[in-house]
């Protein structure tokens, strides 16, 4: 095996969309890690969860190619950009899914939400050692200083110690100087839900539309082990993350239920 | 509190869209139980996952307005309809939401790319007790007679006995008649991954595209507390879900990690 063989091979995506900062931001710090494949959405994806795309076809791009990194784009979502890399363009198995970094927040449920963790769980699903990283500033010009610092931490981490094989991290971080960073918090997602407030509008032909907006209704705020609290005392979050969703504890009260 | 107002309000979504047949046996089914509110997409949404509109505005429209009866349709994804209901339409919290009847199974890690399940899994989050149903047959005219007979024991037995607050059911129904139908089985989600076959062609400009097609691939075909195995023997499977992802078993072994 050449030395080149040997280097672990990353596939990197993220919902912002191929332009994004916090791609870039991703690429340069990950480079020196092995050779690095990015499949990312041509256009932004924010809020498309674990979507596929069924209705349409996918077409695909390849716009960079240098040594030890190729970059494609996907008009397509986060998890279609993971599976086009897995079935289509990769010859092996990937070492490491890193998804981001995210402008904005993934923690607590807006898990559900976000196309940056679907890709992730996507990579967990295919018993990939995934991460996704976000960084708590919604503006596409933030400042990737400090994200960066903790990618290259705790993807050193990652490729040194593995991830059990159905497990992924979701990394949120703080927007603040390194130096304020209070270190790294292994949690458990937050309980919440966001509370939406559709701004109604009328358009020039006299008819309505909705906007979505809201914002995140924390309900156990005090709870010391949760992301959003590590977050909010200026911890960088990790939360390991599986993608078995039964709820065992109910399985047994369920088997008393009379179904006639 | 007049008779009327002591009648369940029961929230009704889908993913493949206001005009599906699933849909349509769903309230017929729901009907005699209380007073049913439809918000469902006007498109078909099915692979849409827990995806949110944010980049385009959503509209609705109300199209049945009967005693007991409303039904809208919503210009976006089944998370949309939802959280359009919840925070515009109804003026109190739902009793129940009931998503489906899906044309085709969301069993194992099918929950994850599923439209029906993310609307349940959406009721979850906002704690209303939720159940997505779906029968194991692709075809936009399949009989729902037996996954009827089941939508009705299931519905009123989460009526009278009520789900803990975050969990939802993900209950899947083989296409087979009633009376062959072995039972219900209340089982955790299967393991495994959809292994993608990318369909290229070229288009007359003679640029390639992609169809995603993949089969399911079963990481653990004997594992008879499964969905896909109860299905499999022809048992109606029902699912507890829950949405916390986190791994609780993992976060000690992070806690051993040198992050430096």
């Amino acid at each position: 095996m050449t030395e080149r063989e040997k280097k672990p091979l990353i596939l990197v995506t993220n919902d912002d969309g191929v332009e994004a900062k916090g791609l870039k931001a991703l690429i340069e710090t990950l480079r020196p890690f092995g050779k690095i494949v990015v499949v990312a959405p041509a256009d932004p994806q924010s809020g498309m969860s674990h979507a596929i795309t069924v209705k349409v076809p996918l077409r695909l791009t390849k716009i960079i190619d240098e040594q030890d990194l190729s970059v494609y784009k996907c008009y397509g979502t986060p998890v279609d950009c993971v599976k086009m890399a897995f079935n289509h363009l990769l010859t092996r198995k990937p070492d490491l899914l890193v998804s981001g970094i995210n402008h904005g927040s993934n923690a607590s449920t807006s898990v559900f939400y976000s196309g940056t963790m679907g890709a992730a769980l996507e990579g967990c699903i295919n018993e990939i050692p995934s991460i996704g990283f976000s960084l708590l500033n919604l503006n596409h010009d933030a400042d990737f200083t400090t994200a960066r610092h903790y990618v290259e931490i705790i993807t050193r981490q990652v490729l040194q110690n593995g991830l059990p094989k159905t497990v992924c991290l979701n990394v949120n971080i703080p927007d603040i100087e390194t130096s304020k960073v209070a270190g790294i918090r292994i949690c458990r997602q937050n309980k919440g839900y966001w509370q939406e407030e559709f701004d109604q509008r009328t358009d020039p032909m006299g008819k309505h539309y909705f906007w979505l907006t809201g914002y995140f209704h924390n309900t156990e705020p005090d709870a010391s082990d949760t992301d959003e609290w590590a977050l909010d005392k200026g911890y960088v979050s990790i939360v390991p993350l599986h993608t078995d969703l039964t709820c065992y504890d109910t399985i047994k009260s369920l088997n008393q239920w009379n179904f006639q």
